[in-house]
């Protein structure tokens, strides 16, 4: 079973600005990989029925950090998400199995802008 | 030659906001890889010296996006190295060579939170 729960090939694009970013980045236990792989599949589809959830990038050093970035509209995305039970039960068996540390930070994007090769 | 300028092992921490987050994603050509591992240890020293910065977070899944973010407390300290000369070097030699594609998204963060387990 892969380790890598989403894995895009190339990055989320530049939305247009306001819009919220929640970077995730986390270190993991060796702890039930099966388990977080699992859970990170099953909640990456269902964030996108969020309303305002416009998509999300990650990246996964092996054993080493990773960090997710899940970009939405507005705050009450942001809000529906934190306390969607589903959600609220994954973060508590990663606190209790998979995550060594964790910061999550929310942020209002105020610029963005992208470079792709032609 | 390390593929990872920056691995730490532990998040940077969360901090008081409001401070800035700058989320790079990009993903990569396979030119010149040694040339890409000196430029981003190099810069990810330069970037230390900048008034205001923080820190910075770094993942790469192998073959993959990487995820950059670093977090400086004002918008003054990200102009200052958006116009850094050596920056703006390897900005050019990253859109000649290096980048498939990236996108930058530049943000305030609002709030932030982190666990440690003990």
């Amino acid at each position: 079973m892969s380790d890598q729960p989403v894995a895009p090939v190339s990055p989320t694009p530049a939305f247009e600005p306001p819009y919220y970013a929640v970077v995730f980045t986390s270190t993991r236990t060796d702890r039930d990989p099966d388990g977080y792989a699992d859970a990170a599949r099953h909640l990456s589809g269902l964030v996108r029925d969020i309303p305002g959830f416009l998509g999300e990038d990650f990246a996964h050093t092996p054993g080493g950090p990773a960090i997710s970035v899940a970009y939405f509209r507005d705050l009450a995305g942001i809000e529906e998400w934190r306390r969607h039970p589903e959600h609220l039960a994954a973060k508590r068996r990663g606190r209790e199995q998979w995550y060594e540390q964790y910061v999550i930070h929310i942020a209002r994007v105020e610029h963005s802008h992208g470079f792709a090769r032609t």
